[in-house]
């Protein structure tokens, strides 16, 4: 064989305190995280010296909670606003891509592309956009609707949307500024362009007030798995960030999703699939489940209960004994059948405590969640990257610091062994470390020049 | 005398390039300075060494120009986004405060509180906020409308959109958050609040997912001079940012803006009015005329007479020789009458060539320039600061850095010696080193505890 073998890339997704739902509680990680910009430096510039790809930050613009009675119980409600959060972790690292969720729903396109521009520039080529639609109506309430939009129309504005962005971020060529003190001339007119974009979401004439960012455009991600977001994601996404339970799960998935490449004359390379995974390290296979155990202990158990009810579509556990069997006869709920079938059978198959029932349905929100030695877990995520399941893997640390440090200090040792992983950077920005060509310049649409702009 | 004696405040105004239209030529400035972080980093370090109460950022949502055909001539159609840019800045810097402009025109008030709160939080409590409402079609043109909306309109959403922020930012008690680790209790949830706020313009639920702000609220900075402008900062500035030419012209301003604040329950000193200051520093008034001059000739001509139109309400002076005189029976425009009557007997007056006029008219944008040594202008800064015109001034350095090194290194010690300035910052926050009282925790309207909140 010759060449150097292919290596999976990796994102380290940070959740203030950690992915685990009671993971704040632990010693290793920090209860104060969504405040403590001392904590998002650590934890980047550990996942850089690591050579992480990227990190990742998730986002909503409410408080969004299932169960507000709870909510107090969990480490989830406050912490900082992405983009400013990225912008200045931009300065205290210098390698690792900046990714930031941004919602198509409650946003305006030219605030969008102006910000990861900007972030662009600020970080020399480290920007990813992850775009999501957002799903909880507690956003719609902040934003002046009485309900969050549906499905179709969200995803209808996000395609208009991102061909906004992207139109924008064009709206300098790479070489439109020349600096020209002597001649007086800052740049060139005719390497300017407006986008003139008259859409049925939005009107937007642009062109964008911050230059062409490094990487020509931000790397644009998206998680969505729906038969539109795939669509979206295929026309649009450089980077798939999703939820996969089973390798053969993740195979349908990342064969479907490449398959729907070629209709957009886009090659299969050109979009990276990268699974969550949340990984409990452990030097033997007993630590490892010892330190499961230890954070399956802190979940307070009405966070538990309350986990469990969502499970079974809003039924009211609250009047049983958590140490007893799941009541008889529990009437199926409207709209989440087959969770409900799921969670029940499962129940009745292995005679659950509600307690114990509670603790197998907390994990991580539908990520795959492994447990094990280093060598058992670089075995999975190996057999997953070689049998085409996936390009790499988004990683949910159970606590921050402390999962990571585990991952890092214990899993990636075992990955370069194997030449998994990379040991330095390859590239300078995200793009080139993705193996992402940098997008060609192209005028938007009916681009006009400068001069058809100024009002 | 006892006590200390009174000083007065600083902001650094930074324009990428600096505020004298050709500054991006001159030696002394950095003229890619729109797309270099380490330029930002250099004169931010710079202003915080010299105690400068704030960095202070304009802003617009597009690019403005009022001349397409010159605006590749001058530098200021684009730079970086001043919310990344500052929460970048705030990781090289540890004391001075980070005040950017934004539009409550072109933007949601549930972005904007917590945006700013998680600047905030970042930079320890040295944020602010400049609340404007835009000015420019070319901002319409990219937000989906036709037309800028008119004065009125603009100020109405404003007042509603300033008071949905703050009240945003009291979603959270300042000891709501406990971290209890042992118990598992995050926070406090009596103590965190839904705004519930519906008005004409905005129908915001809350809460806020920040914390409350480290300064309870960041610094509120306004600029508008018309009526609906000082009536909305009487009510709820705490800084005025404002362009005056003259003393008498200064205590107008300063006196009519004090008087208005005790309708709102205010104390004069709750706000202090800032006007900015364009500086050309010399060790002697002959270098400081030749400081001057050596800017002014590298106005490119076409720069100077697109100015000089606009002066004269878009006359075509494209005709006539620079060096000859303003033609006779110029049409007087509809419109600006004043200003073209102003322009016109000057030249008259003073027998001034176009070249010459133009030169006249391209100064600090309205704002107060003055050239000199350290002794004169210090001079003239103290007589606006003890006369009532002023309680500090937000310096506008004609070039960056040079600019600023200048005013940093020949006028600073000269104030200091009269004991008008700071040796040493006096609080940990921007609120503090302004002197400003940090906002108590309100419970804003009706607002709800947190099982009203939740869908």
């Amino acid at each position: 064989m010759s060449g150097p073998k292919k290596q999976l890339r990796l994102g380290a997704f940070l959740q203030a305190t950690g992915h685990h739902v009671a993971g704040w509680r632990h010693p290793r990680a920090q209860p104060d995280a969504g405040q403590n910009i001392a904590h998002y430096r650590q934890i980047a510039q550990t996942a850089e010296r690591a050579r992480f790809d990227a990190l990742f930050l998730a986002d909503g613009v409410a408080i969004r909670s299932h169960d507000a009675e709870t909510l107090h119980l969990t480490s989830r409600a406050a912490t900082f606003e992405p983009l400013t959060l990225l912008s200045a972790l931009s300065q205290s690292t210098a390698h690792i891509g900046l990714v930031a969720t941004v919602s198509t729903t409650y946003n305006e396109p030219y605030h969008v592309a102006r910000k990861f521009a900007s972030l662009d520039h600020l970080s020399n080529g480290r920007a990813g956009w992850n775009v999501v639609t957002s799903w909880s109506e507690s956003e719609a309430h902040n934003f002046n609707l009485d309900k969050h939009p549906e499905h179709g129309a969200r995803y209808e504005r996000a395609e208009e949307f991102v061909d906004v962005v992207r139109g924008l971020w064009d709206s300098w060529e790479d070489d439109a500024f020349r600096f020209d003190q002597a001649e007086g001339v800052h740049f060139d007119s005719s390497k300017l362009h407006a986008i003139h974009h008259k859409g049925k979401h939005f009107s937007v004439r642009g062109p964008l007030n911050v230059a062409r960012p490094v990487q020509g455009h931000p790397v644009v991600v998206q998680a969505g798995s729906s038969g539109p977001g795939q669509e979206l994601a295929a026309r649009t996404a450089e980077v798939i960030f999703t939820a996969q339970q089973s390798l053969e799960d993740a195979q349908h998935f990342y064969s479907g999703l490449k398959s729907r490449l070629a209709k957009y004359g886009r090659e299969p390379d050109e979009l990276k699939i990268m699974p969550g995974v949340f990984p409990v390290v452990g030097r033997s296979e007993s630590e490892a489940r010892e330190k499961f155990e230890e954070l399956q202990s802190l979940i307070h158990p009405s966070v538990g209960l309350s986990l469990l009810q969502q499970h079974l579509g809003g039924i009211d556990l609250s009047g049983y004994p958590l140490d007893g069997p799941l009541p008889e006869n529990l009437q199926e709920p409207n709209g989440t059948k087959s969770r409900f079938q799921l969670v029940t059978a499962l129940a009745r198959r292995e005679q659950l405590t509600i307690r114990q029932l509670y603790l197998r349905v907390a994990t991580a929100r539908g990520h795959w969640s492994i447990h094990g030695t280093p060598e058992s877990i670089v075995d999975r995520l190996e057999e997953w990257f070689l049998k085409g399941g996936a390009d790499g893997f988004n990683i949910m640390p159970p606590t921050l610091p402390g999962g990571l440090d585990d991952f890092v200090e214990l899993v990636l040792p075992e990955l370069r062994r194997r030449g998994l992983f990379r040991t330095e950077y390859e590239g300078k920005t995200l793009r080139e470390n993705l193996g992402l060509a940098r997008p060609a310049h192209r005028i938007y649409r009916q681009g006009g020049d400068i001069l058809d702009r100024v009002a």
